[in-house]
């Protein structure tokens, strides 16, 4: 495939078919991905992949009962433009996917988003390159039960950055609509 | 260029061919990797292109100052094992290239770094897909003369994310050595 049609197959993807993801494709696509630049090469990247639904959806409760309390707490939390659907029972933060990748890393890493967002950006265009789709579930992140946390491997000294889904697509959407871009300045 | 082709062919570029980009070219980049995805579709990126070596040299002047002084009133800074090259006068944070691209955007983004990150991510790929070469230059973010950053046109409530340098590379080097990945565990 080419790049440039690749960048419009790289859509965020909500909707999968009821097929099972081989670990071997997830594995791949992480190896792939790990030629990745970040700062310094230090590549502090490490992952946890569930391909299990029951834990996905007690994942999914966890991060929905937390970015409640946040809400209740704080009403001007980020998370209070989704209380709505938090509130669905229904609602799985990971829209029933077959499989999750948590992207990690040390918490003291300095420049630890930056790093794991770049990894990850490679991982959803080269699973778009295998026909896949992907969607980085920012709600996802909200998991603090240590009990649980210890359960799917994430070192207490981590910090989750990216939960991505991954699936077999029913259907790639076109590209949503782009900004035009702010070039605020050229100095030449 | 076949995806898996190009992801071994976006390497960090510091050597560059004294040859101009175009700025189209450079905007031409800049649009099509406005199709990556940012948090809610938020978008928060913005951009000052910069193709003037005297102003690239006074950027990089002031990074370097500021990172001694850092340096200076903090051993433990990341910077200082920079040190050494950044006393160098000879030394130019940007490497002599021929372009520079700031990815800025509203300091107050709770997710300013991770949006900006993807969309350096696709930057870095749409350029090596033209077979140019690019090289985001953390040093390149310390930048805090507000009358400089005036006059590049950065505003005030804006934050450098990532610093890009962008030519035609004198050779494109072989992948560097990545980590086996690190999958802690698999859920299954």
């Amino acid at each position: 495939m080419e790049f440039q049609e690749l960048l419009k197959n790289r859509r965020s993807i909500r909707d999968f078919q009821e097929k099972e993801i081989p670990l071997d494709t997830v594995t791949d696509i992480i190896r792939e991905s790990c030629l990745a630049p970040s700062s310094g090469n230090g590549q502090p990247w490490q992952f946890v992949v569930i391909n299990r639904k029951e834990t996905m959806k007690r994942l999914s409760d966890e991060s929905k009962k937390n970015l409640l309390s946040d809400i209740a707490q704080n009403p001007d939390s980020p998370a209070k433009k989704y209380e709505d659907i938090l509130r669905n029972e229904e609602f799985n933060v990971f829209y029933n996917a077959p499989c999750l990748v948590y992207v990690i890393g040390p918490q003291d890493h300095r420049l630890l988003d930056v790093d794991c967002s770049l990894f990850a950006c490679y991982f959803m265009l080269a699973a778009a390159a295998r026909g896949l789709g992907t969607c980085w579930i920012g709600l996802g992140t909200n998991v603090r039960n240590q009990e649980l946390m210890r359960e799917i491997g994430i070192p207490e000294d981590c910090r989750i950055v990216a939960p991505i889904i991954i699936g077999y697509p029913t259907s790639i959407p076109e590209p949503s609509e782009r900004n035009k871009p702010r070039i605020l300045k050229v100095v030449s």
